[in-house]
C-alpha cells in the first residue's frame, strides 16, 4: 500500500480523489500496489466526502508523516503551494502537480531539489490537461532534435475564437457565454490575455531545450483585440485565427518564444482544433510533425493526468525519472524585435487605393485580402515575413493622418 | 557504455543506426550513458556503412555476447525474427522491435518470457510509426478505463483514399502512384486488404484490454471495393471514407474489433488526417477523446520510436517496465455478426423509386443520399444502426432480380 496526500480539494484535487477511489482495481493492476489517500489538505470542510475523516488543515501532518511518499499538489497559485512543494521534495517525498503557474515560475529550482533528494517532481497535468504531452516529449521523442513546438494551449480562448469563427459571435458575447458555461473565470484575464498559454509554452520550452524559460521572457499577446472583421479576413486568406503558443529554435543556442493570436492555414492540423480542445504540434528532425489533441482542461481529464503521474512515481520510488532542466537567465530567448513573421494588417484610409499603393511601396510585396461588403475605407493585406523591428519601422512609415492600422495579426508558419 | 545489437539493416534498422550515430550527444544526455552499436545482423554486405566492421551474419555472435544487453529487431516477418527475439529474451536481453506482425502473432508469449527473465520487450514503433501511442496508452492514460480506440493505422491506404477524395483519382491509379512514390509495396495486399491495420489494432486492443487478441479474431475488410461513386456519396452524407481500425468495449468482458473502410463525419478529428499520416483516437472515461497524429511509417519516424524504446530499456535495465498482457483464446471478441453498425448502401435498380420504397419497408428508417448526375438506376442510402446479422438478413430481403447492392460501407460512430 502506498500512502498519498492530496493538497487542495478544488476541481482538480477532488477529481484526483474521485479517480483513485473509482479506479481502484485498474490502478492496482497497473502497479501491484494499492493507492491509499492518507490526507487531504484543505481549509474547507467536506463532511460528505468518502474521505471526510482524512481531511486536515495542517500541512505538517503530511510533511511529518514518513509513510507519505507521494504528495499531489492541486492548490494552484504560488503561495503556499511553492513552500509546501519545496518542503515535501526536500523531505524526499515525490510531488505531482497540475499547477502550471508553479512549474513555470519555479520548475528549475524544484527539479534541482528533487534530483538532490532522489525524489520525483512530475507535472504532466500542467500542460494540456489530460493530453499526454510532457511524457511523450521527454520519453517518446527523445531520439529527435525538436526544432519547434506550437499549440493551442488554452481552451477558454479557443472556445471564444471558435464561437467568433463559426457563429459570428462578438468576442464579448462569446466570453460571457464561456463564463456562463464555466469555461472562463469571472476575471478572465489569465486566459484572454494569454498568460495561461504563456506559462504552458514556457514549460514545454524548458523541457524541450533543457533550460528554464521564465514567463517574463515570452512575448505575450491575448485575443482581446480580435474582431469579427479579422475573423472574416482570415477566412478570405484561407485560414482561421487561433491563439498560438510557439517556441522555435532559431540558432544553435537561441529560441524564439511567443504567445499571440495568429492566422493559421486551413491545411494545418491545428486549424481544425475547435471549442475547448487543445492541440499541440511537436516538430522533430526524425519523426516530422506529431500532433497531440484532446481536452486541455476540466476536472477529470486533468485529474487523470495527475493520477498517471502518481502511478509513475509509485513505479519509480527508487529510480528517479530522468525529467529535468537547468536554471537560466532567459538569455537563450532572442529579443522579440528580432522575431521573424509575416503580418496581416487591417487599416482604414480615406483613399483605399492610395493606401494599397503606399503599402506596396513601404512593405514591398503584399498579398491583398478582398472581402465582400468591406467598408469603402477599409483595406487588408498580408506582408512578407520580416523581423518585428523591420515591420514596426515600416508600419510607422505606412501610417499617416490618412491611414490608420486597425488590426495587426501574425501569420503562423505552421 | 551500453552495447546494443541491431538485427536487420533494412529501412528501419538502418534508420536506427543512423539516429544512434547522428544523435549521440542528445541520447547521451538523456541517459548519461553512450549507446554503442556492437553488432548489426544482416546477410547482405554494407561496406560503406560507418558500422561496416560491426556487421555479422551469425546470430549467435549477438546471443552469446553477455555485453549486449539490448537487441533491436527490425528484420520484419515472423521467421527468423520470432526465434531470435525469443532466444534473446530467454537470455535476459531486452528486445525492442518495430515488427507488428511479430507482436500481433506472438506478443503474449514474448511478454511472458520477458517477465520471467526480468527483461523488457518494447514495441512502440510497431503501431503508428513515430507517433507515440503504446507508451501514452500504457502510462499516460493509466488512470482511465478506455472504452474505445479507433484510428487510421495504415498510411498507404490513407494516401490512396486521400487521392480518391481530393483529386478524384481512381483507386488503381492512386495505388500505382503510391507504389511509384515508395509508399506501397509491389505486392500491396498487406496494406490494401487491411492486414497491416488489423495487426496494429490487435496490438492496441491487447495492450488496452490486457488480453492478447490475435489477428484472425478481427474482422478485416480492405479498400479494394471502394469506388469514386462511394467517395462522392460520402461527401453528400457529410464525410469522407477512411480505413479504420477500431476496438470497442461492448460489455464487461467483451470487445468488438474490426478493420474496415468507414464513412467518417467531417466533424471528426480523424476526417482531416490525410495522405500518409496516421491518427489514433483513444476514448477514456476520465480524459474523453485524445487523438495522436503524425507519420505512421517511414525510415526515420519509425526508427526514432525504436531508439526511444532503446533509451527506455537503458533506463530500466534493472527495473522492468510494466507493459504486459496475458494470452487468450480470443473469446472476448464478439462474433462479427453481433457487431452493431449503420450501413451505407449503394444499389442499382431498374425502378429507383420502387427500390427506395422497398428499402424503407425492409430497413425501416433510412437516410437517402442524393447526388447530382447520379445514374438514373442508382440509389444510395444509410440505414439506422443494427447488428451485422440483422443487416445481412434485411439485405437479402432487399435484393432481387430488380435490385442489386453495389457497395456496402459501415458508418463510423466517431
Amino acid at each position: 500500500m502506498i500512502s498519498v496526500a492530496i493538497m487542495g480539494h478544488g476541481v482538480v484535487g477532488s477529481g484526483v480523489a474521485d479517480i483513485i477511489y473509482s479506479h481502484k482495481q485498474k490502478l492496482f493492476s497497473a502497479v501491484g500496489e494499492e493507492l491509499y489517500i492518507k490526507y487531504i489538505l484543505d481549509l474547507r470542510e467536506f463532511p460528505d466526502s468518502p474521505f471526510a475523516e482524512r481531511f486536515t488543515k495542517n500541512f505538517d501532518d503530511i510533511l511529518g508523516d514518513v509513510e507519505v511518499r507521494i504528495v499531489v499538489e492541486t492548490m494552484g497559485g504560488i503561495h503556499p503551494a511553492y513552500d509546501y512543494v519545496k518542503a515535501c521534495l526536500k523531505a524526499g517525498k515525490s510531488v505531482v502537480t497540475s499547477n502550471k503557474e508553479l512549474v513555470a515560475a519555479h520548475g528549475a529550482e524544484l527539479l534541482a531539489i528533487a534530483k538532490e533528494t532522489n525524489a520525483n517532481f512530475l507535472f504532466e497535468a500542467s500542460v494540456g490537461g489530460g493530453i499526454p504531452i510532457i511524457r511523450p516529449i521527454n520519453q517518446c521523442l527523445v531520439a529527435n532534435n525538436v526544432s519547434e513546438i506550437a499549440g493551442i494551449l488554452n481552451g477558454t480562448t479557443n472556445f471564444i475564437l471558435t464561437k467568433m469563427i463559426k457563429e459570428n459571435m462578438d468576442l464579448d458575447v462569446a466570453l460571457k457565454l464561456a463564463q456562463d458555461l464555466g469555461y472562463a473565470e469571472r476575471n478572465p484575464a489569465a486566459d484572454i490575455e494569454g498568460h495561461d498559454a504563456c506559462r504552458k509554452i514556457c514549460i514545454l520550452a524548458s523541457l524541450t531545450f533543457g533550460k528554464h524559460i521564465y514567463p517574463e521572457a515570452c512575448y505575450t499577446e491575448g485575443i482581446t483585440g480580435i474582431t469579427l472583421e479579422d475573423v472574416e479576413y482570415a477566412s478570405v486568406w484561407g485560414g482561421v485565427i487561433k491563439l498560438i503558443g510557439s517556441v522555435k529554435k532559431v540558432d544553435k543556442d537561441k529560441i524564439d518564444i511567443i504567445v499571440a493570436p495568429m492566422f493559421i492555414p486551413n491545411e494545418s492540423q491545428l486549424s481544425s482544433i475547435d471549442d475547448v480542445f487543445n492541440g499541440i504540434m511537436v516538430r522533430g528532425d526524425a519523426v516530422g510533425d506529431v500532433v497531440f489533441y484532446g481536452r486541455g482542461a476540466g476536472k477529470l481529464p486533468t485529474a487523470s493526468a495527475v493520477v498517471a503521474d502518481v502511478i509513475d512515481c509509485v513505479k519509480h520510488l527508487k529510480a528517479r525519472k530522468y525529467l529535468s532542466w537547468i536554471d537560466s537567465d532567459n538569455s537563450s530567448v532572442i529579443p522579440h524585435e528580432d522575431s521573424v513573421t509575416a503580418v496581416y494588417v487591417r487599416a482604414s484610409a480615406s483613399d483605399r487605393q492610395a493606401a494599397y499603393d503606399k503599402a506596396e511601396s513601404v512593405f514591398g510585396e503584399i498579398h491583398r485580402l478582398e472581402k465582400e461588403n468591406a467598408p469603402k475605407k477599409e483595406l487588408a493585406f498580408v506582408t512578407e515575413p520580416m523581423t518585428v523591428k523591420e515591420f514596426t519601422e515600416k508600419l510607422k512609415e505606412f501610417e499617416s493622418d490618412e491611414i490608420k492600422a486597425e488590426s495587426l495579426i501574425r501569420i503562423g508558419d505552421l
